[in-house]
């Protein structure tokens, strides 16, 4: 039976991989590691067997033991200080502890001589400062990280690499675009905006109002169904020591988003651009280019943004 | 009166360094700070006034109260864990101790508001796979670092352009290619070699005989008073952000080296390469091109080779 190993198990890519892996045809087993309790149900995946350690992935000598106890064939390493904000306020923690997380991991599997496929998950963060002629983003482009947490991310990359081609660990590596899907936090932009429409909505509010940051801004969106299914792809077919960019292909502007979501809910909605909460330094425009996953292992996302959309304000709409 | 820090103290840069300042007009102010004493007399400097603090780097605290006392308006950041072996057997201390005295440093003063200019020293290690079409190295070419110590570099690096573009801190960072000069440790090639050599020579051997990696490749060799020069320049006149290579511009390969000791000392040499003493995966060929540094602040190397070599070789004789 396989045997995943998921790190940073309690997030919200987590959850949408175990439903990805309930779905397989053959059982298979997860060992899932999270400083936090996941608040979701491991028992409604009846086709994995699921056992959660709680841990702090700084401390190398548990990790060790883990690793050593339970030897999984993969492992899917989420776990991260993902804010870029606090990136930004507290930069040496967010590199350190991004580094020093990954590090405990893949020097305990070289030292351990553990024989497993590890799936290192970065982020378009790395491109950093991008102009309009480097788009679509390949992983070609030129890497220009211009937030500590991306720093993290390019110098994990090159550790990968190192670990790949001079100590033989079998590492693949992803830059993962801006993930979409049910039960991603609030701070993030798209369930921001349909939990703010969503509460105006059902005070039957007549005019909806939305204070935004900058709505012209343009980002690739990928479904999280999209990505998990990539993650599993890269583990049976992806090559080791490469480095995938996992993203739609397409840009919209977070302005078309606001409008696919007024459409859906049939609510006009007053958007209230707030200057104070534009972000200083972003990027007009990102896109990647999933060329290179398609051609390795086939893969291409299946849902619209559309899609993705509705699918979250369904799911806000049964839980309500 | 201009107040330097140098981290990394006791090492052989820094007594270099210390004589550059000692020639200089007027006189300075030196915090000398490593976790060694130095084997070097500090009150030979006479037009320098220098104390010594032994500190471990590693402890922020200690960075802290030593930086918020003392307020230099320069800090020569020479320390390092510099060894690409050790880095090979130790990863990830090698990766971690690096960034992480870095880090303290100017994490400390980004948050003391420390007003100083910090030379951050790097090493042509960054580039990392280099192939013949990209010689000379310059600032531009693409990194590939292959060692944990030459990306714990890159990340400085990066790290670097960070804090001097979101946080105003006024850092120059330079790749500092081989160094050769008077007092090198014995495990650099160059002093190696010497020594080698003017032990064999001291016994009166007719014939004289060293065991050698691959005296095929090249490399750039750049006198360590050219180098502490141009550290001085950069403080002076370099360009907040930027990357200068420190470098001779000229290849030279290590058997030329050998011949030029056995020229000087006259004496003939018997080399007997051995396969075992062989690098794996190291470059046929490094030369770096010093244009830029030339460009911004009329630097150029000023000792040859030759020069460098025998003033290693006569400091010996005088020592014997």
């Amino acid at each position: 039976m396989n045997k995943y190993l998921i790190t940073g198990f309690s997030g919200f890519v987590s959850e949408h991989f175990l439903e990805y892996l309930n779905d397989k045809p053959t059982k298979t087993e997860v060992i899932g590691l999270d400083i936090e309790e996941p608040n979701f149900e491991i028992l409604k995946f009846k086709n994995v067997n699921i056992s959660f350690i709680k841990v702090n992935l700084l401390d190398k000598i548990e990790v060790k033991d883990i690793l050593s106890i339970h030897k999984p064939n993969f492992i899917l390493h989420l776990a991260s200080f993902s804010s870029v904000s606090y990136s930004w306020s507290n930069p040496v923690e967010s590199f350190v502890n991004n580094t020093n997380i990954f590090l405990n991991l893949i020097e305990s599997i070289r030292i351990q001589k553990i024989n497993c496929r590890i799936l290192s998950v970065g982020s378009s963060e790395e491109y950093g400062n991008v102009t309009e002629d480097l788009l679509p983003l390949t992983e070609e482009t030129i890497l220009d990280p211009i937030s500590p947490y991306a720093v993290a991310r390019v110098s994990q990359e090159m550790l990968s690499k190192i670990y790949v081609n001079s100590y033989g660990l079998d590492i693949i590596l992803t830059r993962s675009f801006n993930h979409i899907g049910v039960n991603q936090k609030e701070v993030f932009v798209i369930p921001s905006f349909v939990e703010k429409i969503l509460t105006q909505k059902k005070l039957n509010k007549n005019l909806i109002s939305i204070n935004t940051g900058n709505l012209s801004i343009i980002r690739d969106f990928v479904d999280v169904r999209d990505v998990v299914r990539a993650y599993d792809m890269l583990f049976e077919r992806g090559i080791k020591g490469e480095i995938y960019n996992i993203c739609s292909g397409k840009g919209n502007s977070l302005k078309y988003i606001v409008e696919i979501i007024s459409k859906f809910l049939q609510v006009k909605v007053n958007i209230v651009e707030d200057i104070s909460l534009f972000r200083p330094n972003d990027n007009e425009k990102i896109v990647g280019s999933f060329k290179k996953i398609q051609n390795t292992v086939g893969w291409s996302p299946k849902h619209s943004l559309e899609d993705s959309i509705h699918t979250i304000i369904k799911d806000k709409l049964t839980i309500i």
